[in-house]
């Protein structure tokens, strides 16, 4: 499969690796693929420049938003919530239709610093926001109620735990269900949450999870829903 | 211990009902004694008048909110969200003052149909309006992230999962500590998340807990966050 990763941050970076690792061609998308590669500082979390990641991954390519959505069989978003309309849009309508588009994003708006808040939040959600943007796009949300490291090695976390998806074509969450068993998730932690309103549920935990990265003081945790039988 | 519960529905009677078998005296409080006793149709989910239940339960007082407040020691806000404010303000700010007031609600906006949506939500919740309106009362944001049921019953669903609770006072905190221990919460299943601006964090859960609800169909499950070590 040839997938495009939109996003040059930890969590692209984190599943083009993991997509590559299971023999995908992946092309991370950014805006400026030049400004992308000079940069030479670490981002706010430490994470090294794209470059040296690059240089350490040569099987994944890196290309303009458009050009890798272009070429993309499936298009990953994985960019900051804020930002992720307007990276779509540069990826570019025509580029996404028909095409499962993966949203692990959340809209967490930092404008008013730590904690950042949601936004769109209540009854709208940034997966809704996508799928109405792109209606010819097959939107699935998921993974993002989890730090990245978790979405691809889900082991960080012993014992049972769970990923949720939800999306308006039930083909696209099968096939996104098969990459997720990929990744190596068990298939009965895989929680089918509905069509496309229940982003709004599982973007609407973030604040939980920065509370808990908070108190737990880190992030290899994932929630469980612990139930009877 | 004197307790008030702010509530006649099943989350205030499920709570008032444990309390009293703990052996604490218990009142009720409603806005309209004689028109809650003499309503005769089950609520909006099957549940039996409240007269039917106060029959069953003799030891369990019913004033009105102000009457119930003023003569606890400790009162539990068990409204719906959106009237909260509205039954605390006739409870009365001096009635509230001092006191430990445990806020168990979801302010949840059901004027758009199911599902219903959080109002406040974002840069704000519940657990902050209240604390705000009344400042001398010693609020604890708590248990708002499960059915009323497994509040009071923990072992209902089975294995280990979590209860969160946030508040601005210590003391407070550790006195509705000790109550989950008697509500038969295990130590280890108590997470503390801080002061009352997280109940954003747990309030925000809800959207989530609903849409489980549907998908799983039952409510006898909670939240469990599974980490290493």
């Amino acid at each position: 499969m040839n997938y495009a990763v939109i996003g040059t941050g930890i969590v692209g970076r984190t599943l083009a690796a993991k997509l590559s690792d299971l023999g995908h061609k992946v092309t991370i998308g950014t805006r400026d693929v030049r400004r992308t590669l000079e940069n030479t500082e670490p981002d706010g979390y430490g994470n090294e420049p794209f470059s040296v990641w690059s240089a350490a991954h040569p099987d994944i390519a890196l290309a303009t938003f458009e050009e890798a959505a272009s070429t993309a069989e499936t298009v990953v978003n994985a960019t900051a919530g804020m930002s992720s309309l307007d990276a779509l849009r540069a990826a570019g309508a025509d580029n996404l239709a028909g095409k499962l588009l993966i949203d692990v994003a959340n809209p967490l708006d930092f404008s008013q610093g730590m904690p950042p808040f949601l936004n769109p939040v209540g009854t709208d959600s940034l997966g809704e926001q996508i799928q109405r943007a792109f209606p010819d796009a097959r939107v699935v949300k998921t993974l993002n109620t989890m730090n990245c490291s978790v979405m691809v090695e889900p082991s960080l976390v012993p014992g049972d735990h769970h990923v949720f998806l939800c999306g308006n074509d039930a083909d696209a969450k099968e096939q996104v269900s098969r990459l997720l068993l990929a990744f190596g998730w068990p298939e009965d932690a895989l929680i089918d949450l509905g069509d496309i309103t229940a982003s709004r549920a599982t973007e609407q935990t973030l604040p939980l999870w920065i509370q808990l990265w908070t108190s737990l003081g880190h992030w290899n945790f994932n929630f469980r829903i612990q139930q009877a039988g």
